[in-house]
């Protein structure tokens, strides 16, 4: 990704970018990629039936990771008020599909390394709120 | 739209609809596309300048509008807290929408029937934020 | 959906707009509800283990779908080799996704549905292609 | 991103993956991020009216881009065929925005980076689509 050097030459930017925001709406991609990967891996186990509930989280966190990892993006004008809802929405989106993929984290690899993915991701939201209330 | 008609036929559904939430995720999807509209239409206006608060707000809300209703349409599993949460961002996002686009109304058909659609999702989000709370 | 309207008042089309690929447009935007619906009700099914092949192909079909209604909402400028090709995939995925669906149809009424809409979606992109090659 | 390690966990998988094509959708999307960020860059320039083609570009290679990624990540069931013309599209997406923003490249940095992005990603999609034929 090269989310900071973009940024860094949007005009009304010039260099002084906030740090955890970019790391954020980078692991927003990441995680949005992972848990699309994590929803079609569940999909095409044996045992799908018993992986729904990770599926539909999966497929939820993914679409909220993408808005927020686009929204986040943005400096032309201003929405801060957008911006700091969606990454709550994210944090916790990101939390609960974290949890369910922790419970099959021991059986289904793919899990795991979601679950990594999502917590990374909402450690990342939480600190962008952070250094947008400063 | 077959929103209804689908989501009656879902197995956990089985034709006990919450039909404020179908009518919202419909103008949820309807809005993404009026945005992603007025945003173009305002980028080809030769007093685009004056517009770019408005294309930001535009691209931002059609990305929560899109994400919510793709979110609003699920019902395997549970993931209700999510919901909720995004129907807010959403209300916000064509809250604040709508209040820039009202401004370009009277010089922009454009801007004028966009208002309109913001204001139509903000409204279907306000309704299912309260059918969901019953 | 508000495209016709939408489009009708853009500054480069002053009323003259293609009616075809505005149907189109809105055929994606509804096309793309209902595969994501289609996917999350499939994967509600107790017999979900026999849908995975249909799940994925709703999925597919639903971001090319998504992608092909913002693309073809688009006029500022031009980009028509582009608009094009998307709509030959789109029009591919949809038949793809439909003739699955119709394997289902008569077992689910949401597949039924969606391939309906599918078969839908693929003439509307089908015309569009060949009002643009006009 | 994590996609060759999610990837590689797939049941359908397990372990023989095409690096080629990974390698593809994680361009994919971090050209989606890229061209975001520079069309909103451009909006923020005070001479955005001759930019106006550059952002056009720039939003509709994002769109194929994040769909291209999220259809070539899913390994369950089977759809060659949509992803090859998926990259097909972003391959000539990425060619088409990465030529316009080089026209920019000397005068605005963004547009350099993302004609750069552009680039990368146009080659890995050109190599995704051989390493499928093979």
């Amino acid at each position: 990704m090269r989310a900071q050097q973009m940024i860094a030459t949007h005009p009304h930017v010039r260099g002084s970018t906030n740090d955890a925001l970019i790391r954020c709406l980078e692991e927003c991609y990441s995680c949005a990629q992972t848990c699309i990967s994590c929803a079609d891996a569940c999909l095409g186990e044996q045992m799908v039936q018993q992986l729904t509930q990770c599926i539909r989280l999966n497929l939820d966190c993914a679409d909220v990771c993408a808005a927020t990892g686009s929204i986040a993006t943005r400096r032309t004008g201003s929405n801060e008020e957008i911006i700091r809802q969606m990454l709550k929405v994210c944090e916790m989106a990101c939390r609960l599909c974290g949890e369910e993929c922790e419970r099959h984290a021991g059986m289904h690899e793919h899990c795991r390394v979601c679950a990594e993915s999502c917590r990374r991701c909402e450690r990342a939201c939480a600190e962008a709120i952070r250094s947008m209330a400063a």
